[in-house]
């Protein structure tokens, strides 16, 4: 029986219960967690020991003795119109008192921002009384005000407090290591904390420095959340090097954005690409040197994918240089497994399953087996396409001592993946198609970019995740691209199979008025008249101009009706049977798909909802488009996905190859190490008929969840 | 028993059967159509005797000796997308050819535009031959055409033809009465058709000189219609004035607009409004010429509003002085009543009722009474508000003759239409509140603004023109007003007890652009705060500019959600209930409503879908906002913008004055005429309560589709 892999919580109370799961799962790595301690006795046993190191924060003595360097963060106001000649804004209304205080230390009238919505223009004369801004205002103008704020409890502290109930204990303060006091004590208190903690094996990063944009309102609700926004990585000392260097003159509008705060459906500015750049540079610096003096003391650095990770960009290129070890994030899904397995330079990842083990789950009547499921088997498609290097679990182990069917499915899942991970490591899983989603952001949000936050639900995405959780574990290389990438290398589409473009009109997902740039569109029409398979979810190429709203009509063949085109007459509205939707047994599940997508001439409609088209699909030139209008993750439309992109490359030949007739059964092949498997992708048995990569067949039934693992005949 | 005001058409082959429903009806006039004669024996009854009058076509003799004043249209092309050096496209594809001719007679570098819509410029360098424009192109630019065709076959000729399947008669081309030679010729010809018809009353101009935007495909299918659409007024000629008058070097990117040709959904250039002002006072003009000469022959001038009627504009000042007798329009709801009965400077409007005696609707299991009583319910509610003083019919009399139960039923309405007019006639039917709809367009289009085509469904628009259709029945005054009317008189929107915007964002409904104009956000919110009342419809101020995409969020208290603020929490969602949703049985139907508004603090919400705010109201400053999401036309619906806008003007106790508690009954008072009537608007016996204007009220029955006329107690 394999051993190992799997990384389990502990707390002080639970030592014998800690040894008999370790034991029952095979853990070889113990970990402490936000409001657990490491016990003594476990910290002798034959494991890894992990110690969670919070590096901007559980130092409030530090965050006391040097309130000029907490952490800040950039808050816009909301909207006030001026019903007078005089208008005031009090800052901290809506914001949670607690969490932050208005920083009017630094030079204010330099760093904050009054701006007049209502002529979009900054506002200059203006002052600050009593934690009120007042501004000499034009009459039914509307203002918000931009300004700084320390960050006096730490945002994901008060989430675990507030999510727990904790009471009597101290609120930590967000302290910031970049600034020059801070920096120079940080690495002491490394120093120190490495010193009394020779136990520990592994430095868990919980994280570097900068939280991602979590905001709470006055009843401590969630008031604003962005898992990469950059707001809270700033101040006054970092700006003013960023002014330095790059020779931009700072203005807080370029971190505020209108308030929308560079969130993914933003198409951001050039000023914001450059701040987050800038950023990633010195935050990689940073961080660099702590794991230099954790390697120093022989432990190994690993970084937690979350909380304050702002900067650390694990899919930009300073990354690999900071001599990480690790990276562990937590797994919501196939995408955000792809999140943390597809990170290059590191040693090795490890993924978090879900169910988190707080009582948001673990309480009675609650369903923690139900969640571990569904998170396993979306997980588990990924983890076949690229796996992480090691699982496991957080919260308190304690919590799960109620649920012994939750602990006798996680032992069948550790069991699962020490199997597979045995089989495919060290060996690409075998790939069909090259695949380029091509958005704002490109590799900056690969796998992310169509999440709002980390893998939750929202209506108006989830007809757009589905596509990237298709992806996230289909037989494809899948790259993220940018338009800049493409503006700087006019040869970048032809590296792949197929470019698609996914997401709502205007929105950094699909890239807004990056499609009304000659050298986009020339270079995206030349790919596809040459060959190119290209495929558009939602409202691909949206963006209104010149008579078109979908940039890309011509090749589509599709075209989005927004009012501007009722007068015209349309006809296109037969739906033919084609290669794409052979499987589909019923209707086709769009999700939100689109009120009105009409059809243009040559384009073949495969399904329409009323009178709109919701899948076409062309031939231009050489190359093949597909539309489809919205795309939720399941199995049946996983299948359909993954014909689409066979038809698109006119490889409709090649679809017996690595394949199960039955949608609910994946095939995935490790050509390298001669073998292969097949999935089961649901908990009911299934049969089917699998298809090896030379074309031969035979039949096959698996269990619920089962995986069937095959050496590649003919090859031994 | 009262005669009169009824207009019927009439043959040469039913001449008897003309006389007997001329009896039955009450008919005091009998005119010929399109494709139908005028009988001797019928010019000698006692009616009036109306003259379809062509201006611009049943003279091929003309047309052909003079094919150089032949009537053109401007024409783009589809989009072409160039894949080599050189693109060649052909301007006829997808244009049926009976239709039009390229006109390569004038001076086509001139006149023509080639526009690469790639980059929004036009391109010099292109050639014609042999009805193709050859570009030398950039390879995967995409290449429209924007030319002249001269109009060979009239469009209404080609649809009536079409329609009716005509066979063995010649297609009748369209001449342009504003050329030199054919204006003179033209009013010769009017003298002439006038000395030859001694016996005509009434010259019914069928129009006058340019038809709507009316395009028909290779297959006869309509290809693009827009009754508002000037496409088809334009000429060499006539540009050159233009320019000569105005001082704008004219392009025919003014009227092209990207392909959209300026349809009511655009919020029009300035260019184009100067193009529409110009052809305004020169048909005017024209017009007035005709008109003279009519009266000099001492016959009435009718204008016909539609087909050619193309620069009358009725509602502009120019319009009354062209001393036209009357207008006569098809009705096709209540909008389109009030659309010709709201028309001022003419003795008397006329309303052609639905349906028109076409076999499309006089067929074997066709319906033609379901369709006149649903025509007639809808009509007769903007009747009671703002009487036409005739209504009338069109077509072929002899198809009615074996719908026995529409000829009973057609009997009923002329004689409900007589006893209404003698009531209401020659008072202002009373009103409780000034209503001003705030759109791109403003009066241009009064009650034709959120049409598509003439009274047709369609998807995007049928939940704003509903509130247009409950408006034309309600005791409201309503006025239709544009941006530049409040930008020309500051004090405008102090005349309305409430101003509305209605449509989509973008739109020329909602007004685009303008939003973010400070002097209409100033003066909107001026308004708002000040007392008036706002009701926005759909996307209300719909513009995405500085962090908002309505531009009164702050105003009304809702948001949109387009992707941009998914990240912020959202947790207003209790529905209140409300005076505004007292009288609500069950669930509101808003017809496409919308799929993602939410609230903002402040706002009352009143109806949800799913966790969309579909209704919700606020109060700012003395002011009060009401937000629909979408409001189809019903007796339900109509009922509740009813209350919308007594509870936006502060005016919930003046409910029960001439109310009905029973909302599928209306109460309306004519109070200088000591009248008022109870109407049941629908086919099924209702019980209510009136209330008088003094507060006063009773009980009372009605039949089916019944008025029921009172004096008002204590006047008398």
């Amino acid at each position: 029986m394999l051993r190992g892999r799997v990384t389990i919580p502990t707390d002080v109370d639970i030592i014998e219960e800690t040894k008999e799961i370790m034991e029952l799962w095979g853990a070889d790595a113990i970990r402490d967690c936000d409001g657990t301690d490491m016990p003594k006795e476990i910290e002798e046993l034959d494991a890894k020991i992990y110690a969670t190191y919070y590096t901007t924060r559980k130092d409030n003595e530090w965050a006391k003795a040097n309130p000029d360097e907490v952490q800040q963060m950039y808050i816009m106001t909301d909207f006030h119109m001026a019903t007078e000649d005089t208008l005031r804004i009090r800052l901290m209304e809506g914001l949670h008192p607690d969490l932050l205080k208005v920083n009017d230390y630094d030079d204010i009238k330099r760093w904050w921002e009054v701006m007049d919505r209502t002529i979009g223009e900054p506002v200059s004369d203006w002052s600050y009384e009593d934690g009120e801004v007042i501004i000499n205002a034009k009459k039914y103008h509307e203002y918000t005000v931009s300004f700084l704020a320390y960050i006096i409890w730490d945002p994901v502290h008060m989430y675990n407090a507030v999510t727990n109930g904790w009471t009597n204990f101290e609120k930590q303060i967000t302290f910031d290591v970049r600034q020059p006091k801070t920096k120079v004590y940080s690495m002491k208190r490394l120093r120190k904390f490495l010193e009394e903690h020779p136990k520990v094996d592994v430095i868990r990063f919980t994280t570097f420095f900068h939280q991602f944009t979590l905001i709470f309102d006055e009843l401590a609700r969630q008031k604003y959340v962005d898992w990469y926004g950059y707001t809270a990585s700033v101040s006054p000392y970092i700006l003013d090097q960023f002014e330095k260097e790059t020779g931009i003159k700072f203005r807080p509008e370029y971190i505020i954005d209108q308030g929308y705060m560079n969130n993914t459906y933003r198409v951001p500015c050039k000023e914001y690409f450059a701040f987050i750049d800038f950023q990633r540079r010195e935050v990689a610096k940073l961080a660099k040197e702590m794991v230099d003096i954790v390697h120093e003391y022989g432990k190994e650095a690993m970084m937690f994918l979350g909380d304050h990770w702002i900067g650390m960009e694990p899919y930009m290129d300073e990354f690999k240089n900071i001599g990480l070890d690790a990276v562990v994030g937590s797994v919501g899904n196939g995408q955000t497994l792809r999140l943390i397995s597809d990170i290059e330079g590191v040693k090795y990842t490890e993924g978090r399953l879900l169910p988190y083990f707080f009582p948001d789950t673990f309480h009675k009547g609650g369903d923690p087996l139900g969640e571990a499921k569904r998170n396993w088997i979306t997980a588990r498609r990924a983890i076949l396409r690229k796996p992480v290097d090691r699982i496991g679990y957080g919260g308190y182990l304690k919590l799960t001592l109620d649920f012994p069917e939750f602990i006798d499915y996680t032992k069948q899942v550790c069991d699962e993946f020490r199997e597979l991970y045995a089989n495919a490591q060290g060996c690409k899983a075998h790939c069909i198609k090259k695949i380029a989603v091509l958005s704002g952001w490109g590799r900056y949000k690969a796998w992310g970019n169509h999440m709002v936050h980390h893998a939750i639900y929202y209506k108006n995405n989830y007809s757009y995740a589905g596509v990237i959780e298709a992806l996230s574990g289909s037989p494809f290389d899948v790259d993220f691209i940018s338009f800049e990438d493409i503006l700087k290398d006019e040869d970048i589409l032809n590296r792949f199979d197929i470019v698609m473009n996914i997401g709502d009109e205007n929105t950094g997902q699909t890239g807004g008025k990056y499609w009304s740039d000659e050298r986009i569109l020339t270079a995206v029409r030349d790919f596809i008249y040459n060959g190119g398979g290209f495929i558009g979810v939602g409202e691909p190429s949206g963006y209104n101009y010149q008579g078109r709203t979908l940039q890309l009509a011509t090749q589509l063949g599709v075209e989005l009706e927004n009012g501007f085109t009722l007068a015209r007459g349309k006809y296109y509205k037969e739906v033919k049977s084609h290669f794409i939707t052979e499987e589909v047994c019923d209707e086709i599940y769009f999700g939100e798909g689109k009120d009105f997508i009409y059809a243009l001439e040559g384009a073949d409609i495969l399904a329409l909802r009323g009178d709109s088209v919701q899948l076409a699909c062309k031939e231009i030139g050489k190359g093949r488009t597909v539309y489809i209008s919205g795309l939720p993750y399941s199995l049946e439309n996983n299948r359909l996905l993954y014909r689409a992109i066979l038809w698109a490359t006119h490889d409709e030949e090649g679809i017996h190859r690595w394949f199960s007739t039955n949608l609910n059964v994946e095939v995935n092949a490790y050509v390298e190490n001669n073998k292969f498997c097949v999935v089961n992708n649901t908990y009911e048995s299934q049969s089917t008929n699998v298809y090896k990569g030379d074309g031969s067949s035979f039949e096959l039934k698996l269990e619920p969840n089962e995986i069937k693992w095959f050496e590649i005949e003919g090859k031994v």
